[in-house]
């Protein structure tokens, strides 16, 4: 796995710049990771998205420092534009699936209350380090948006939620509705909606395909909620991708 | 989640049979799920993955009994044939794997040594737990089948089995090679390349092209393994589904 860190929230990004970063970071680069000075690391948290390779240049306990050395190019090209409405499951299963989310390329997540919602959600001071360990993984640039997480969005709110794009419901086949999703044609951005453990009710299905929803089969079988996240996603990737 | 339990290993399969489950099943209904008798509840286990609609008629601690009502149709499309060829995580991740493959409508599932293999694989109990809880999660008939459980195939083993299927191996876009991979063509069944954490090296993924496989690019980050089997089989699924 790369070495990758987060600059402080106050910094100079430029190249030659050294940069001391904050407690959490430097412990993490100078004890999970092991690293040693003259190290390559990826640094995240740039303005606008923007990542760094750079190098350790001081690995003091709560306070190491880094060299900037170039900007890393953006992903070429850049990804799609994803809203996941996201039917909140347990509390356990929302940090997955914000992980998996993350991974498998989502721009933007929000927590929906759905008929079958369980609990409350996961504190945002949890939320903040799954994104963060997400982003160390995965190397993506801009950490996942997440909304809904003091107050869940209603249904009738998140469907409404940029109206503009097509939305996808995931859908396990062996519940038997049909699937018609275009999958090919060029959208500025798509919407998945996927329900939460126990799946979407009968209504919930039918107001988001009120509002323009297709169906998108996800396979035969049920699917954990953040399995289905992922599953949704890669199929929305385009096919040529 | 719907009640799911299985048939013990000898058993008597047609409607108004009544099964006495084994231990861990009758504990399974009665204690974790804490049915009730009159409840609905699905038998998996059956020849060639038969299901049956049932009813729990007595609930004793280690011998509940079930009364066999009507067989399940199976799903209609029958899933199409997916082999995993999974480069060997850690065993934790092994097991995060095997479940999502389950889940995600993978059909067998070998374990390959790749060279940024780490450690053993998880133990064959483990491992059956772990798929029989996958089942009951998702409903699917047949467990998926697990091979190189006791000793890994080598990469060269595993790119000769199913030689006459279209190969695909799950690759993060951010590594810089093309994706090629035709993914709407008829085929008998598919095989997806899956890496270790860390991911093939450059020798191993030469092997698979020289072995006809593509890149099937599964979007711009990269994922964990598990993520990986997910999102690989589901771009598998086709556009049509």
């Amino acid at each position: 796995m790369s070495l990758r860190v987060f600059l402080p929230p106050s910094r100079t990004e430029e190249a030659q710049a050294e940069i001391t970063l904050d407690g959490d970071e430097s412990h993490y680069l100078a004890k999970v990771r092991r690293a040693r000075v003259g190290d390559s690391v990826e640094v995240l948290g740039g303005a606008a998205g923007q990542a760094w390779s750079a190098r350790v240049v001081a690995l003091e306990r709560r306070a190491a420092r880094v060299l900037l050395l170039a900007p890393l190019p953006p992903p070429q090209p850049p990804p799609p534009l994803r809203l996941v409405l996201l039917g909140m499951p347990d509390a356990p299963a929302v940090l997955d699936s914000l992980s998996a989310a993350s991974e498998a390329g989502a721009t933007r997540l929000a927590l929906v209350r759905c008929a079958r919602s369980q609990g409350r959600g996961p504190s945002p001071a949890r939320v903040a380090r799954v994104l963060r360990a997400a982003q160390r993984q995965c190397g993506r640039r801009l950490a996942l948006v997440v909304e809904g997480l003091e107050q869940p969005w209603t249904l009738e709110r998140a469907l409404e939620h940029h109206a503009e794009w097509p939305g996808h419901v995931a859908w396990a086949r062996g519940r038997g509705r049909p699937s018609a999703a275009d999958l090919d044609a060029p959208a500025p951005g798509r919407r998945l909606l996927v329900g939460p453990e126990g799946g979407l009710t009968d209504g919930e299905v039918t107001l988001a395909m009120d509002a323009g929803f297709q169906m998108l089969s996800l396979g035969p079988w049920v699917l954990r909620t953040p399995t289905a996240v992922v599953a949704g996603l890669a199929r929305l990737l385009p096919r040529s991708t």
